[in-house]
């Protein structure tokens, strides 16, 4: 089965579009998890367990857990593990490096972590992503239009005919011979969403930006999923995981989530 | 002290123009290394020993480390904990993220590692890179114009005016406030070397593919270089670290070391 199968498949079963972030931070997590022995993963497995029910795909920001070195890491691996089976799990690793090294990541992801799914930087170009291409059941998100202010510095460079991120998108279209490439568009640039899809009507997108960054719920789903209602992964992390900060911060997720799923959802329908 | 200023230190102090690149692949060390209970440290320390006296930096690439999951970043802390003092310390990560996760590689890399230096994909633009121009101490290397064939792809990006990677090596110049922004361009592209020292006199630069990838060493030096013959690190990792894959491996690199570094030093004097 290709990721794209798989992909579509679990938003069909789960019902759902939603993708929760794991972008977990020490210092936002609830007071009394502190003095856990292993307060990351003790706050994921908590919200992995109140939330999964409503979530399509759960994505691991590998930068909130590598700055707590190697044991960080081993809260990265642990939460990967506890992640139930028949929900995607994608390393959000920004990775890119040249043939030999991308094969290092590509290990790390795919083999250590279990991932089923990766999103990468395509600068460095075709070398760097064909080691994270080879396996058709691992899936892999390019950055395309990001969601922050910094997507202006680069993203719209034009060289006429194009702008950087529609050359990213229709490269990466290009590199889709195992279908098991997709793209990061935000949520924070519709009207481009828009013209995303028209270029590529067939690649998935994981969309962040529609919780804390403030990008539009409504305009991402009619603009972003493909023509089966099945194109686009729509990802919240802290409007979900920080929904409360005391006991009931599991609780809060659980609500969070089933209301946003039920959002993309009603949306989807209109 | 700038980045910047520690930087012209140490390259005239210790009279080396030189980065050992320390890509250690579990695979390529030598056999009788494999069964110490920490393999890539094991290795690692023995070449840092045996070329320091011949470096002006050190750079480790992450992915190397991240492929063994926790116990790798374990042997990432141990080999930058081991770089001797008067030596850079470079995290060759190639991160690049939206500004809150920014934060956290950038205490991953130079809180953790205590790294000097680190390499970012400018991609995601400002806010993805301020995060780690705050301190003048601590040093950017920037993608610019990559070593791989996969260069072509994106990075030659044309505007009428400017191709992508000169775009990039302007933007970068404007981030250089506090002297401690710096471009990677490969060794493979001396021409286009030449055309970006031109555009951006004063930032140093991060020259990779000198050794395996075989890029012009000479043209590299002499395009490369700033007008005080000190604006250049030259990365080479595999020709030095597996120079030999018997028990003599550290006297192989040190006498690669010490060749690369004259061989550095008397094309600079030509």
């Amino acid at each position: 089965m290709t990721f794209r199968e798989k992909l579509t498949n679990i938003i069909k079963k789960k019902q759902s579009l939603l993708c929760v972030g794991l972008d977990t931070d020490i210092e936002k997590i609830p007071d009394f998890l502190k003095s856990d022995p292993e307060p990351l993963f003790a706050f994921n497995k908590a919200i992995i367990d109140a939330t999964a029910e409503y979530a399509a795909a759960f994505k691991v920001n590998t930068a909130f857990y590598e700055a707590y070195g190697a044991a960080g890491w081993s809260a990265l691996e642990k939460t990967f593990a506890c992640i139930p089976a028949g929900t995607l799990k994608i390393a959000d690793a920004k990775r890119g490096d040249i043939g030999n090294t991308a094969k290092m990541y590509a290990k790390a992801v795919f083999e250590k972590l279990k991932a089923d799914a990766v999103t990468l930087n395509a600068y460095m170009g075709k070398d760097s992503a064909a080691p994270f291409l080879q396996d058709p059941e691992k899936g892999v998100f390019f950055l395309c239009l990001t969601s922050n202010p910094g997507s202006q510095d680069f993203q719209y460079f034009n060289d006429g005919k194009h702008k950087l991120y529609e050359r990213i998108a229709l490269t990466v279209n290009e590199w889709n011979g195992n279908s098991n490439c997709g793209l990061v568009v935000g949520a924070t640039h519709p009207e481009e969403l828009r013209g995303i899809r028209s270029l590529v009507p067939g690649l998935p997108f994981l969309i962040p930006g529609i919780g804390a960054q403030g990008g539009d719920l409504e305009k991402s789903v009619q603009y972003g999923l493909d023509e089966n209602g099945t194109g686009a992964l729509f990802n919240s992390s802290r409007a979900i995981i920080y929904a409360s900060g005391d006991k009931s911060f599991a609780r809060a997720a659980s609500i969070a989530a089933k209301d946003t799923r039920d959002a993309l959802n009603k949306t989807k329908r209109i």
